[in-house]
């Protein structure tokens, strides 16, 4: 990712070795913060603030959360104590476990003295294998999007619909639903980007639109509410969203609205490609319906955050202080409205068999599951 | 309507006869406003700035705007042309044409002298039609909230979703989508709305929680994105919405994002209603798709109005200065999609056959635009 023409991972360990330096995404557009971890409970709080967001880096911040534990502390009840906490920051996206899951593996059988730095050079392993992953899921999309330059009438772009923020901001580098997009516009094939502006949070406006812009990407903001207009009017050529957690049988859990765009797309004969990461998929689960729904908190709905004509960030209230207000952070797409799932093996319909014909060696674990 | 506790309503003659006093809609949820309209000006600019807004508040509006204008100069030159400025402000509202249609009719052929008072009494009666449309549009509805509430768990209330706000303050008084749900609490029936927040105006957050909560019906103010999670989860019970224009066949034109609320309800079986005053339907077009749909202004995707700490109200920048922004006002939900529409007159299937037996009157009309 560049930013401000740096180029740069969206976490990375800083000059001393051991501490964390993050983009603070609370503050993006308007302020580039890097945002130093210290701690576990620093970690603990940029993952549960959202200064950090987005499955795979939601993994990658935990893991280097428990690094920073381990330094401190490496007995197996600290290792233990941190695994908890670190967990409890955001219940839906699997990557958080799992990446707590390699970590754990990687330094529990070593004497307490050998983990912390284990432990760092496991959490530097997950944080290259991200950016690897999104290298190749993008390629495998690249091809979808090259199809759709071929389609596209002479002189347009391909119109890709994405929502929330699955891009480099989301990921340590690259992003997962944006890495295609980025590869086809490094490659010359002209990508337009409709952003989904993704209220309660606003990343899609705030995010998305920022990172496109950084790296030149021709993109528009977009009410959550004109995607289906767009689509019925022929507008978009293909949606593309990132996922939080993926069942086994292609059922997607992702970003509060996406949802609704893939009914948009379904009516409208749109392709709708959900850009997976096979960190992201939970191969326990068949069921979306079957994922708790994290419910965050009202005044994420009453509030929002943007820049005042003053020049800071201010929170202004949008409705009557006396209206409740309900925040399902995420909604599930079931997999017979997506069309294909894109990861990092290849490009495979939204079912239990095309998953498995990608990942084989899970064909036995869903088996020792019965 | 009851404001802090007076009942008045959104549009009403000034005490000294002839000005026109309005809730300025633009200061709501926060500050009660009341501004008055004192020419053809302040009307065209009342209108095109959303200080009111709802099809039926624009026209009666509208209506009073001639007023003022055949106050000062009451040519045919001046009525043409104050009819022309008027029509420029908002072009996807039917009710605007028609109630200028209505006006000219009622003063062309008086002599100049005798138009500004014929005017403002067919301008009240314009209003107070509107008063009386709504109240029996909402009888109707509320023998569908009625059959709701008798097959609604016991002790649960009708969780009716609405978008954008088709309540009092976008009509006259009752409104048209509220009214059944106004006349169902005023009777005891345990209603509870979501109000899903409608950006990028806000007006569901703004203005219906604003109303709903002056009268004291259960609600809860929701991001657009959460509708589809609230459907697929069976916490909706109706969906009931407004419309800006309704084709001949039933299609309907409203606030941007309600055909996504559409596709969500027929996803989940739940009934998508569609209160439908009879001066919203344009008897000369079928197809949906040949409504002109407005494109607003992309700042109001770009900031966000709200009340900032410091109790002002202030418009904060969420997207990057650099990232343009698309803003389509409404979109088109195809009458396959709609339940029933509510009108004035029944509950009637959407269709050109369910309309027409409401309105036989216009069966002649049909044959003779053939």
């Amino acid at each position: 990712m560049r930013i401000r023409g740096v180029a740069r991972r969206t976490l990375q360990v800083g000059p001393d070795g051991w501490s964390v330096e993050i983009l603070d995404q609370t503050r993006l557009p308007f302020e580039v913060v890097v945002h130093e971890l210290r701690s576990l409970a620093d970690a603990a709080e940029a993952i549960a603030s959202m200064r950090v967001r987005g499955a795979p880096l939601i993994g990658v911040t935990a893991a280097y959360g428990l690094c920073l534990q381990l330094r401190e502390d490496a007995s197996d009840a600290a290792l233990a104590s941190a695994c908890k906490d670190l967990l409890a920051t955001r219940p839906t996206a699997v990557n958080l476990a799992a990446a707590l899951d390699a970590m754990r593996a990687a330094v529990l059988d070593l004497a307490p003295r050998e983990r912390a730095a284990a432990a760092y050079a496991a959490a530097a392993r997950l944080a290259d294998a991200d950016v690897a992953t999104n290298r190749a899921l993008g390629l495998h999309g690249l091809r979808l999007l090259e199809a759709a330059a071929e389609r596209a009438e002479p002189g347009a772009p391909v119109n890709v619909l994405t929502h929330c923020n699955a891009g480099a901001l989301a990921t340590v580098d690259l992003g997962t639903a944006l890495a295609p997009v980025y590869l086809a516009h490094d490659r010359g094939i002209a990508v337009h980007v409709w952003v989904s502006e993704t209220r309660p949070r606003n990343q899609g406006a705030s995010l998305t639109a920022f990172e496109l812009g950084e790296h030149g990407v021709p993109h528009t903001v977009i009410a959550d509410n004109a995607a289906g207009h767009l689509i019925q009017r022929g507008r978009v050529d293909l949606c593309l969203v990132g996922t939080d957690r993926t069942t086994a049988a292609g059922d997607v859990c992702n970003k509060i609205g996406t949802y609704l765009k893939a009914l948009a797309a379904r009516e409208g004969g749109v392709p709708f490609y959900v850009a997976v990461p096979s960190s992201s998929i939970d191969w326990t689960l068949r069921d979306g319906r079957e994922i708790p729904i994290e419910e965050r908190p009202a005044c994420e709905v009453g509030f929002v955050s943007g820049r005042a004509p003053d020049g800071r960030i201010a929170l202004v209230r949008i409705a009557p202080d006396a209206s409740p207000a309900a925040n399902p952070a995420f909604d599930v797409t079931p997999a017979r409205l997506v069309t294909a799932l894109v990861t990092e093996r290849g490009v495979c319909p939204a079912s239990a068999e095309g998953l498995l014909a990608l990942f084989p060696e899970r064909r036995s674990s869903r088996a020792a599951a019965r």
